[in-house]
């Protein structure tokens, strides 16, 4: 028998004449995309376009709302209240939904942006919000997390499937927490360790923090990055780690 | 057997802390709200809050996308390609289903704004882009258009339910189309007068020019304004108008 | 000898064809105006109106800058480092600059807006950016901040001409700050209590708390506000309570 | 005696996380620098970066004002009135002034930007828009103007110092003007082609049409551009092609 996981990345992050990131090459490489709905990144024809190509590719998609913030790219916590969030994150669930059928594919998940998922991973009333936001919108929605987070836990009490992610380029806390981008340790640079890694925690299902201790996990799919040739590279060698290990490389939804 | 019309009006057309129009007043007298998307105006609070109050009230919604303009809320023409156009409608039209499903309502049709309304009038390959956009996203949506456009013909021909509505407090000319508002005749002021000329062209079937010339149309709608409190009471009159003549008020669709 | 203060009031926070407040009765009432830079509110049509007016009264002018974030009408505390406050600052003073000059005025200070203002009057790195950016646009300027502030410090620190605001409405705790909007006694509802109060407040040269408790400070400005019917009457009874007793009225600046 | 040209080119375009063109390496090619001012491109950080960096290189700056249109890049033609073009064009001028003062450099002239360029170029009322917003702002400074356009007769009406510009690697009709990007001919593609045909139109004082008619300007400066490898080239190869003929490369202001 088989293991399963997924590989997935932000893509669709540029906005009008500006770009960002590789996703024609990261098409190539993952089996789910998560967009920019246009409120950090994105816009209509960016997405449009991005739909096309990952249905082209046989990629899956989910939505990727942030904070309403081109300017921070959505990386600053703006202080909205949970219900605010709930109804801006419905508001660019739909509109992924809509350009999405324009574009011939389908959304199959919701993976909140940066500083908004930082702020729901710690925060239980904005995880709930999110929860709620993508329940409300589109119950049969999955919904990815950074593992063992709260919005893990709001997710599974919402009643929506619940996928965890892993990253393959961050380092972990003995908590099981990503480590702060400030402190050595944050970034693993090595693109062979990186791939071993990450071959390591799909396996034994377990974040491994730097100190080497096991935090047991469901690990449903691993983020990867494509914001640099180097980024692209790691992210390919992660893919023939798992591959070259008779791993199944595979969309959690859709 | 009785005559049926509708009675619509934009609303949610504030934006954060500023607001426009007396939505609360408008909800007790027609039957379809137009309910701004982000684009030109409106935010996800302030469409989530319309949405619930149109449900209260029993009033039937419609996404109203604009062009991407809240300085010039949608009041400019900007020249976006026809593919540009049909894409930020598509993605109009989705955020506002996504929060209408939010608030516990359903969105039942599609009404161009503005700008963007007048130049899919004229221009028929902007009225194809809405009517694609509006059938790309969800076919069983109608369209709302105004009475004898390119328009109205772009989505019959999309096979989509298509709508036309007259104004009633706006001037035709002999072709059957609005007296530009830098024209004597544009606009009807007194409310009575707008009263019984919309109880004339409705139960006549046809639009009536300044002039007194008959223009034959389907006429399933009549938009109101309430941009003052004049606006609100002559929208109360149309309503008694018709009303007060046995004819039914209902919306087109939902 | 007579005494002499000022009264501000914020202007110019509509947003394209939204408005907000009554700028055209408080010119009639106030000496100095904070004017919305585009950033929190304001637009170039604005300002470059309100300017012209405030010329034609004769009225002092000043820059009103905010956060970027027209949603939230600058009131929501966005983590800008204090860096990226002093240029966003410093781009707001100079915009309202150039278009005060178009329209044939002068600006001779600023005034932080809503949630900058807040924070800066608390935190003295954010309060140094302010200063800091005033003083290298162009020093000859005034800063106006909250009385008792990390803000007055600060423009001090910096050599501005540095003037101290009390509030005409707004309830003060036994440190001498702003009772928060969520408490009891924020806001003084009664237009004659609050123009007794701020006669006391002038003529002590003291903030009064709710308890009575007396607070020295110089009092340069009182700020009014005008985004009601009732607000421009009270405002318009500070006035007259001053002046009344003699109290000269006239711009600290400009 | 030895003659003097200018090298200018567009800079600051990004926005936020993203990026656009390679502003350090034009840094060492050009003597003046157009630097975008938040409306079309840019923003406080960006702008302050950029200032630092051309007067550490000791490259002169102007303000490079365009539409407000993020996601169009500046480059729709959106229908503003004169009026508002010289509002919004006035505040992008103070706006830049001051980050140049906050960043230690001073602005010494104005270029528009895009489409406002293109449409002011044609357009004799917008031209006039243009000049009277340097005017109003500060008449001290200059004002860049595609060679034999509207906008050159408008700034020497309007009493400002008024420089012309060609450029390096676009093709001219028999009438002096651009060839339309979508035409052949529209882009000189070949980087040593370009620095000769450069060379030839500053010596001999006119515009070289693709059909080799010559158009009598002055020529105070040559746009290049830095949106790509091969753009730095080129703007390279046209340097070296000047300065090896003993032609002075000099910022014209400043």
């Amino acid at each position: 028998m088989s293991m399963i996981v997924d590989l997935n990345s932000d893509m669709g992050e540029g906005f009008g004449a500006w770009t960002m990131g590789a996703d024609e090459a990261l098409l190539g490489i993952v089996t789910s995309a998560n967009i920019a709905c246009g409120y950090h990144a994105g816009d209509p024809e960016i997405m449009a376009e991005t739909f096309r190509l990952a249905k082209e590719r046989g990629v899956a998609i989910g939505a990727h709302p942030g904070y309403p913030d081109l300017w921070g790219f959505g990386r600053r916590r703006i202080p909205f209240s949970p219900g605010e969030v709930e109804r801006f994150v419905a508001y660019q669930i739909g509109a992924a939904q809509a350009v999405a059928a324009y574009a011939g594919h389908k959304l199959t998940y919701v993976k909140a942006h940066g500083a908004l998922s930082n702020a729901a991973s710690e925060d239980a009333t904005l995880a709930r919000a999110i929860a709620q936001a993508v329940k409300a919108v589109d119950p049969s929605l999955g919904l990815l997390a950074i593992a063992l987070t709260e919005l893990v836990k709001a997710g599974e009490d919402a009643g929506l499937q619940t996928y965890q992610e892993i990253f393959a380029d961050r380092g972990y806390t003995e908590e099981g927490q990503l480590i702060s981008r400030a402190k050595p340790g944050a970034l693993i640079t090595n693109a062979d360790e990186a791939a071993d890694r990450v071959y390591a925690m799909v396996t034994e299902g377990a974040i491994i923090s730097a100190s080497g201790k096991r935090l047991k996990t469901p690990i449903h799919s691993i983020c990867v990055h494509g914001d640099s040739a180097h980024a692209v590279e790691a992210a390919s060698k992660v893919r023939a780690r798992l591959t070259g290990a008779g791993i199944t490389l595979r969309a959690f939804a859709g």
